[in-house]
Order: structure tokens, then sequence, then C-alpha cells
């Protein structure tokens, strides 16, 4: 063992795009101590976590949607629509605003789907006119949309893309990318008509990291019956799962895998916080929080990856380095000041940007200062 | 929302096979607050689980064993097997000892394998000259084996299934079922030979659930390597996650997924606490505490689902109930005294047996009573 020692370091700040700040309650949920999966406390604390995402993802109004919440991080959220809604050889279209699109198609193409790229420019969004003579190029089934790419900040039009979709190509099923919007934009699952979201824990829904959040459409659960194919995998498919969530909805135990009961506690302490406010409150939180960074930033004569304010995220930024500055220049000053932030991630321009969230309670408790004291302390370093 | 509130109930003692009781120290470290999976503090703390791992397997004298840290299930490491080392069509042997074998037998034919299966009678393990008969018959890539099946309480013998496979199946990779016996039973990675661990968190390494545990020979990534159809899945490839866990025992930054950052911080409490005594004297407290709830038990005029004590598990005891009576007739009432255990699983006689785990600190840590808590329990329940 390295000499390393188990010593928590005075505590940072995070502000990175997830994980990010959980707020007391959620870590003292996160210590429960151990508890049986089957045990009469523990099964409503999983069907409510599953009743109250139908609420945070408007999913309430079509009654054959299927919540899924399965220990991983939020990536096997991707490999469960490619083992499950993928056959060997189907076409697959994803529109990819970053470095997560590009991973998204990846992992769809290990799952043997012929996948169709439409890449937007860098900070940008798929342009409408190339969506939708592709679609009407071949037949897909399934289209990925990334509602915030993570790498690059932009939030993608998902109402208008799934609209689109709906309009050409309405066979196709829509898997929505929401690792990072999930409980920071507004996602209407029903509305949309979404077939997939996908999501984690550590970021809008402000719990720890390691458990994967999917919304599955009744139609996407029919398209897998009736695949002819096996599902590609084991533990990733929703056929084993379905009566394990369909039981800790009603109330009653079952097993397939062992649950991560204290994350699904800490899950449970969260949702129970973000809806004990109207939803808009929320979303209202986080573009506030969005525009006092944004313009706190712009008045410092920074700028930002994403071309444009309207297809910015809300719930993190992501900045250019002022001429002649590079990540070892800023972030590990920001760093000493208890401000942590995170370097770029996109491949063509990595180096050039940073990265700051500002979700969960640091958008929504604006009395804990998080926000001021990122500005402040980005302020202090660049003006050295 | 349903009706159900977030109150924990009065902590009741948990004594199932996993989820286990877990030390304060674990509890305190999976509460630790939003930290950033690059962070300088917390990527010591993942190297640590990872060397540590090393040490609780004896596998550090072959340099090349790579341990993975993953989140997931327990169930998540027989996908890794099937995805990463069976390529389609190719046959798997699978000694099975309960219904944990009998699912890993399914998991990897979700990957393509053909799958023989050699079942031991209720509560035995497999028959020496029925296995070499196999191993004579087919070339098998594949041979796996359960240690500690929890749906019987049957400890495997692992070193002597082994020895028989490298002299009658030298080329075939064994891979060690372990969920329930790593840090409970004695494990030797290198000596024994094995090519892939299998474990998770919440049994003997005394960590909240939602972390798959993996242990890899260079052999086996070796096979990996040379394989000629892709990976069968993305988020489970060891070719991603290959680099990640090496950039974290180096000390440096690295990312394919977020990885569940307060469960390795949980891990490393417990890691830490497991090395600090020979790990020879953890695994005779185990066998202490086994012998002494299976002598008290005895003595109660009950019997076992094992056929033996010498193949009996020591981190958990399957118990059959006296005539008459069924699990509900005595779970509830051993729950009314603050004792959970769990209901039987095998599915040829569910209702007939319950079973008792006593790993961790409840085998350890004897000063805590949990053992004689159990067995006075389960005494007065029966004697009623």
């Amino acid at each position: 063992m390295s000499e390393a020692k188990f010593q928590q370091a005075a505590h940072k700040l995070l502000v990175i795009p997830g994980p990010i700040e959980f707020s007391d309650e959620v870590l003292y949920a996160n210590a429960t101590p151990g508890t049986a999966y089957t045990s009469p406390a523990f099964i409503p604390i999983f069907g409510d976590c599953l009743r109250m995402l139908r609420k945070v993802l408007f999913a309430e109004e079509r009654k054959d949607n299927q919540p899924f919440l399965v220990a991983g991080s939020g990536t096997l959220g991707w490999d469960a629509v490619g083992a499950n809604l993928i056959e060997p050889g189907e076409e697959a279209l994803v529109l990819a605003t970053g470095y997560f699109g590009d991973s998204f198609a990846d992992c769809l193409e290990a799952y043997g789907a012929k996948v169709t790229k439409i890449t937007a420019e860098i900070g940008g969004v798929p342009n409408d006119e190339e969506v939708i003579a592709v679609l009407k190029e071949k037949k897909f089934k399934v289209v990925t949309i990334t509602h915030v790419d993570t790498s690059t900040g932009v939030l993608s039009p998902a109402a208008h893309l799934a609209e689109l979709i709906h309009t050409h190509s309405p066979s196709s099923l829509i898997a929505l990318d929401a690792v990072c919007s999930v409980a920071s934009e507004e996602i209407q699952f029903d509305k949309w008509g979404l077939d997939v979201v996908i999501s984690a824990t550590q970021k809008g829904l402000g719990a720890p990291p390691g458990l994967s959040v999917v919304m599955v459409s009744g139609k996407a659960i029919k398209t897998l019956e009736e695949r002819k194919s096996p599902v590609g995998g084991y533990y990733i498919s929703w056929k084993r799962w379905l009566p394990v969530m369909k039981a800790y909805e009603e109330g009653k135990p079952s097993y397939f895998a062992t649950p991560p009961v204290q994350l699904i506690y800490a899950l449970h302490a969260s949702l129970t916080s973000i809806l004990s406010a109207p939803l808009s409150d929320r979303f209202a939180a986080h573009q506030a929080a969005s525009a006092y960074i944004k313009d706190s930033l712009t008045s410092l004569g920074l700028s930002f990856v994403p071309l444009h304010r309207s297809i910015a995220a809300n719930g993190m930024t992501a900045i250019k380095f002022p001429p002649g500055l590079k990540a070892p220049d800023v972030l590990p000053h920001l760093a000493e000041k208890g401000v942590v932030v995170a370097a770029g991630l996109h491949k063509a321009m990595a180096g050039e940007y940073f990265r700051i969230g500002h979700m969960g309670i640091t958008a929504v408790q604006r009395e804990r200062g998080d926000l001021e004291k990122v500005v402040g302390a980005v302020k202090e370093v660049l003006s050295k």
C-alpha cells in the first residue's frame, strides 16, 4: 500500500460539471447502515425513487413508461440502449454535439449498430436541413440526441429535434442522453414523445455517482419484446430488470442483482428535496445561476464554447481561456483558492477551455454563495 | 409519490449473506463530500484500493495481474467474463453448486458461449471424475467455479478444482465467482493460477453495494488482446478500463466513465481495516464465527444445506427449517427481535431453509456480540 493516508483534506468547492456538491441530507442518507434490499424499510424507498423520477421527467402521462435504476455509471445507459434496442446490423443516427455524442456512437457500434453521425460544428447544434435530409435517406431504428454535451456545454434543442424526428421518421426510437441535463434542464418525456432518457445521479439529480438512471417508453419496451435476436448482454438486459422495477414500485421484494442500497437512499433524499418545490422554479434557478456565471465571466472579457447563449447549457459553462493562458495557468490556482473546476475535454480543443458546473444546490441554494465564490476566484486568478 | 416517508427505523442487525453490517468508518467514508474523480486527493485513494486488492487476493506475485473497480453490482463481473473472454460459439464449462452457478451460465450464453454445466447435487460439490471426464471431452475457453454459492452456502474446493483444470485442460482460463468469498475465505490468486476473480463490495469486503470488483491475470488480458471478434460490450470492456486502472495506480488522472467516488472511499476504509491485521487472522476469525454459528444451531437440532462441514462456507450458513416450519413462521419473528436473516433462494428448495451471513465486522469484531444475538434470537423463536 502506498503512503497515501485516508485524510480528508479541507473540502474544496466542487464546481465541475459533475459530480457536484451534495447536500448534508444526501450525504447522511448515503451513510445509511447496512440494509437488506428486500427490507420492508427499503422497498418503499426504491419505489418512491421510481415514482419521483416519473415526476422529474414529466413521464407520468404514458402509464407504460418504465424507469430503471441500476448500479453503474451514466455510461451504462448507452449500453442499455445498444444492448436492448439495437439488433446487429440495424441503423442508428447519432446527433453529436461533442465528445459524448462521439462516444455514444462508439458504444452503439459495439452492439452491432451501423451508425450515421451528424456532427455539429464545435459549439453548435445539428443543422435542421442536414438532419431532415439524413432522416429521409434511411430508416433508423434509433436516433440519439445529447441533451447537454458535457464536453462543450452545448444544450441541444431536444424538443425541436424530437419533433423533426417524429415528422420525418416516425418509427424511429428517440434516445436522449440527459446525463448532464436531468433536473437542471426541463425534459418533457411524454410531451416530446421520447423513448429513452439516460442519466446518472451525480449531476442535476444531486446524489453521489454510481447509479444509472434510465426512463423507457412503452414503445421501446415493445420493440425490445419483439426483437428477433437475443439481447446483447445480461446485466444490462431490461427484460431481467423489468420485473424487479415493477415489484419495487408495487411494494414487493424482488431480485436480479444487488441494488446499491445506500445510493438509492441518497437519491431518495435528493429527489424528495427536488420535488419539494415546483420544478419550474428549479429550472428557473438553474437559468438564473447560468446567467449570473455567464454575465460575470463575459464582463471579465471571457467568451464561451457554445456559439450562442440560446444553445448554452444552464447547468454548466464551457469557457475559453484568454489568449496566452492554458489550464495549468488557471486551474491549480483556482484549486488553491478552494474552487475545483474542470479542464476541457473535447479532443479538438481540450487545452483551450475550462468548465464550471452550476447544478443542484450550487444553483438552487444561492444563499450558499457558491457562484459568487467561483466568480471571485476566477477574477482574482485571471487578474494576476 | 407514495406516503412512505424517509424515516430510518431503529437499525436491525443485518446478518444476511450480503449486504452485511458496515463499520462506522466505512459509512463515514461513504459520506465523503462531492469530490472530483481527477482530484489529487482522490487519485491515491483509488490507487490504494487497487493495490490493496492485490494483497487481499494474494495477487502480488504475477506483476501483470490487473484489478478493476467499476460501478455496478457483482453480477456485472459475469458480464465482464462473457464480454471480454468469450467469443461467440466458444465453449465454456460451468461448475455449478447452486443458483449463482446457473445464472453465471445464463450470462455466458448471453455472450454467445456454448455452455456445458456440471451441476452438483444440492449441498454438494462437483464430482472429480465427472469434471475430469468433461475436461477431456472438449476444449473449454473458460471454466467457471462458484467459490461460495450464496444460495446453498456451499464452499467449493477452489484450489483443488483449479489444479484439476490446470492438469487436464491447461489452456482454459479459470474464472472464480468469489462474490461471497473475497475477504471471508482465503483466495490465492497467483498460487492457484486463477485468471479471473469476480466479486463485489457488500460482503466480505465490508463496503456498501454498487462496486464490481474484478482481478484479471496477464494470461486473460492477453487472450482479450488476441480475440478476433470485437468485445461484446462497451461499458464492460476491459480494453477501455485498462488505461484508467493503470493511471490510477500510477497516481495519474484518467477517464472513461465516472467512478463511484464515495464507494471507492468506503472500500478504501474497509480494505485499510482488513489489512491492518494478518489476513490469516481474518480467515481464522471467519472460521471461528462459522463454527460458533454451526455448532450452536446444531445443538438446537438444526441441520444445514451443505452435505458436509468441510464444504460449508465460513462467511454464511444455510439452515434447514425444522419439520413443519416455513419462512413466515421464523423470519418475521427474528426481525421483530431486531435480527434480519435471509430466506432460501435455491429454486428447488427455496421454502425449506434460511440463510445467516457472518462476514466482516460481525465475524471479526466478536465483542459486538452479533453472533450471540443471532443465536439467541433463533433459539427463542424456535422454542415458541
